[in-house]
């Protein structure tokens, strides 16, 4: 180790942050490394936890590290570690399950009811000059991705398993509601599991006209009307005829009457706890509504496969890199909504 | 043709009804059959119809025959028929879709948009002395089956599509909400499919009784406390440890609180035109949330066998046979909640 | 009509074909339509039902005419056609099933066992001035395609369907056995479907080179070694590391060997009827091995999507177009192995 | 512990076996379970290591203990295990997965490539006094359970995964070759899974009239003709009209003849390394032929749930039950052939 420093950036209590020297996790499991973070993006729910302390049941009620979406390059490895050696340029999932119960078993661990989350009340980020994960969460990336990108690595899976779980498949038409960094990534995901059409769908026309150059075949901007006449406007306006096949919320919106019968809607942001949910026509169109949450079992590898293969730009998202000593500054300008994708980069050497 | 004349028992406008004679349809393509009705369910659907003239978008315009859940004898033959003959005790399955679109030919015909389905607005229903409808609707029944058995076929096929929709599988645990003639149907449906654990819930205590000699593992009556309370009291006190695997409404309801993480929810009942939906809960716990609309491909089939190996009792729903010429009676008695299944038997010789 | 006379190329015998003017089918069913036949393309089967008249339990007992790859225009709609209007450049699926069976009422209608397939016995075939067939199985074609692409899209919906069974999906790695058309085909579709890698195996160095140029990413000639060791080495030198998520055979081969465990292998091409399968290791490693035969639901649809967006490249497949009268010697053609795709245009004005 | 005794039945080689007494093995992994044996099963698989020494890639290269169907007592539990206590009476599952790699994460942990398998070369199986296993592969049994069914649940999961492999569904016809006890056991299974229809093939009449009492609707005994002719007289005799739905084979057999088309095969039984395999046919019935191996995720779960809800009798395929001295002799009596599912008791105190 060449310092025993881990300098943190710590969440005190809601609206307080500060900065700590915390100490270096051990690894006492020989499947464990310890990565020198690189690179961290900030995500609404940061921001959130910051404002509000809490997001649905998740609530802080200690200090923790915040950031959850992490590169960085392989500083330690235990003994049983074979995948990876020292200087390993990588990118991290955040999330370890427990490995032995039944959701883990089954295959959707990201249900795991002990999952340990990064920096998710009351488990401490990656905001922090070291971070310690098992092996198979920390994934080598290939010599064309640089480590900025390796910190997109997170949301691009989240929007994988958002386009998994909605079974876009080459030919359909997709409508996403939401162009914010889940919501574009979510066009670029399924413009290459091959949709034919991809309308997004925003009530800023800054966000849509981004769209239109990133990955959208087609944008929408509602109008103030019900959603019933904006869902029948869009579904003229972008040629979808009988309704989208798929719809894709990224954040909360009404997605659910643009449909074909037999269509499949997804749900992937968090907000509102309810919504008015049109029953009568999810029963007689046959629909298929879905959560998504987080990412799961191979959605990681398959987002580092499609930025290597340039399926999914993540680069044009990244309009800011904060130094660590400015966290909070980065903060602050994803609350004001200032660009799309603010990175902060690690501690110094 | 042993008779020329075909008494109809007709919509004529809202909560007005007549018996009509009306001309026998004639057999022009040489796939189809005429069958002499014999037994006719009614179902809440028809009562909705005869006093409000219009569910969802389907709205009476015309004077209509009403009944679509129905049995009978082959009275002819088209020449091209090869599976039946005059004589055959057969029950019919009463949307005929147009074998052409889309929606047909993936094997979802119950959402073809062109689909004319008996006593749905505008055409016309079984409630005649003779109906037309093709081969491939008309099922010969087992010699161990009755007519009056025969006529619950179409309520028990409704019963297999949600189950199936549901994805019931041995092992599971369902909660069934409502149990009226489809929710107690289910039950039976999900035990034939294996659930280890039935839990029907209804606010009349005297359903609830019947369900539990009928196919019910245990039974719930809400209090009037909120939902989230009530799933909880609910899952605690039928064991369902971290929630129900599955749920199906086939009432306007609140399962949706019942729930372990990656369950699914199937909604079965039309009724009120939205509700309140947990967004936020579905997201996290990866909710699956699908309608059900009427039965198609093979739930006919499976409902028929289910009868016939006993795995499904229909016979105890049958409370009630009326005359013919008293089917409007029939149908006060339906509104009024008397019963579980009323008959109306076919015009007499 | 334009005319009455309909020029039809007809095998009379095994190795006999002739020119015969056949009467042109009336349109009985209002949703037929009748196409001047533009160009058709000759696959191996139609030389094998000419060489050996038989493929499989089909077999030549009278003269037929051949030709089941075809475009054209339309010339004549029935009453009920909404779809088509006279002069729409169109391509044609062959085979018209039943829509009443069981196969066809859950979506697979290519295993109806009353399919009518063009130019496979007893039914005749499109390689006629004129052709009968109902609108739902005739595609309007986008400006963008030429109607000699036009005839390559049953191929394309082969390969489609072939993919589909394979369950190509992002991410994954296919090896393809064979590089003839459908085998080629199969390289683009799997491309098109998001694989990741994708091996082209063929024992013609030619056609190797073709498909490294066309969608395989790398390519494979066996050795004179058995099919373990040929396998072991295309695993290797390709980096296909434990195995292959996917094994196309659009021939007759040994792709079973190259395999991960829960593997998926899917047979296309027919020849001969039995092959040594090695039953233990299907087993352990819990293969799913899969038929797939011709082309079903929705494969039409998105063949001429994936040409239209330019996904799948079909023009450059096309090595040579020959004249109606000369059809004979395109069949000859084909039989020598030499080209990629034949084509034979339409009787002339 | 009460105890520093661990007598084990030892195969030390070839057709070599003896009792030794082994250390027992510490609880390193707070989640580890160490559980007092008191019922094994000997299946095929024992009999085949200990008189070839090898089955397909496993070799028996050092001694190592026997046994792998196994039910016991809770002798001691580690400090982080919270569903089992000392003295709970369990079941064994007897695979310990890496729970880190692909195959894990995907929830098939059966085809990990790391997995360590009771008395599969070169891990030690359960025919031992004491034997350790992690706390989430050990279940308690209920009271209505008894010990000796505790010893059949491992050969019930095996059932389990096939016809979960197989998709049985309600209404289903199957056929399963092969009435030893895991076919037994199959049908049994199938007709809790709905299967309308399960035929048991066997070539010993004694097993056919076991299978008929057991579970099997219907069994059938090939004659000295091709396995086609085989196929058709089962079909004709048992009224499968077109074809079986489902085929498990768990012997090695020649099922894959006996389809309709879409039909699903499984094959479950290891033996010859190869078979003819009808590809053609497989390819124009578009077959889904699937291996089995093992159990893996819920399996266990559910047998137990199948035995204690008495929908799968284990008890009356118990014939024999030897004392743990006499080891031997029961490897002998199953090598014979004799009786159903001869079992081994634990070492007495």
């Amino acid at each position: 180790m060449h310092s025993t420093e881990n300098l943190s950036f710590v969440l005190e209590k809601v609206q307080t942050v500060k900065f700590e020297n915390r100490p270096i996790t051990l690894l006492e499991d020989p499947h464990d490394v310890l990565v020198r973070v690189k690179f961290t993006g900030i995500c609404g729910s940061e921001v959130h936890y910051w404002h509000a302390g809490q997001i649905g049941p998740f609530k802080v009620e200690h200090p923790m590290v915040r950031g959850h979406e992490s590169s960085g390059i392989v500083e330690k490895v235990g003994n049983k570690v074979t995948s990876l050696k020292v200087g390993d340029r990588v990118t991290m999932e955040p999330g370890e399950s427990c490995r032995r119960c039944d959701a883990c078993k089954v295959g959707t661990y990201n249900l795991c009811p002990d999952m340990a989350f990064a920096a998710t009340p009351p488990y401490d980020g990656t905001l922090a000059k070291y971070y310690r994960l098992p092996e198979d969460l920390c994934y080598r990336i290939p010599e064309s991705m640089t480590l900025e990108q390796g910190a997109l690595v997170e949301p691009l899976s989240v929007a994988v398993h958002l386009v998994r779980r909605a079974e876009v498949s080459p030919g359909v038409s997709t409508v996403v509601f939401g162009a914010g960094p889940v919501g574009l990534l979510c066009c670029a995901v399924a413009k290459a599991f091959g949709a034919a059409k991809i309308v997004a769908v925003d009530i800023q026309p800054k966000r849509l006209e981004f769209a239109k150059r990133y990955g959208a075949t087609w944008t929408f901007l509602p109008g103030a009307v019900s959603a019933a006449e904006n869902a029948s406007r869009l579904a003229t306006e972008s040629g979808l005829g009988n309704g989208a096949d798929i719809v894709i919320d990224a954040s909360i919106n009404t997605g659910i009457h643009v449909f074909r019968a037999g269509g499949t809607y997804v749900q992937g942001g968090m907000g509102r706890d309810e919504v008015n949910f049109p029953i009568t026509a999810a029963c007689t169109k046959e629909l298929n509504v879905k959560g998504s949450f987080r990412s799961s079992s191979g959605d990681y590898q398959l987002a580092i496969q499609l930025i290597a293969s340039q399926k999914a730009n993540v680069q044009d998202l990244i309009t800011d890199v904060f130094k660590f000593e400015d966290a909070e500054r980065a903060f602050e300008q994803v609350k004001a909504g200032a660009g799309i994708k603010t990175l902060i980069a690690g501690v110094e050497e």
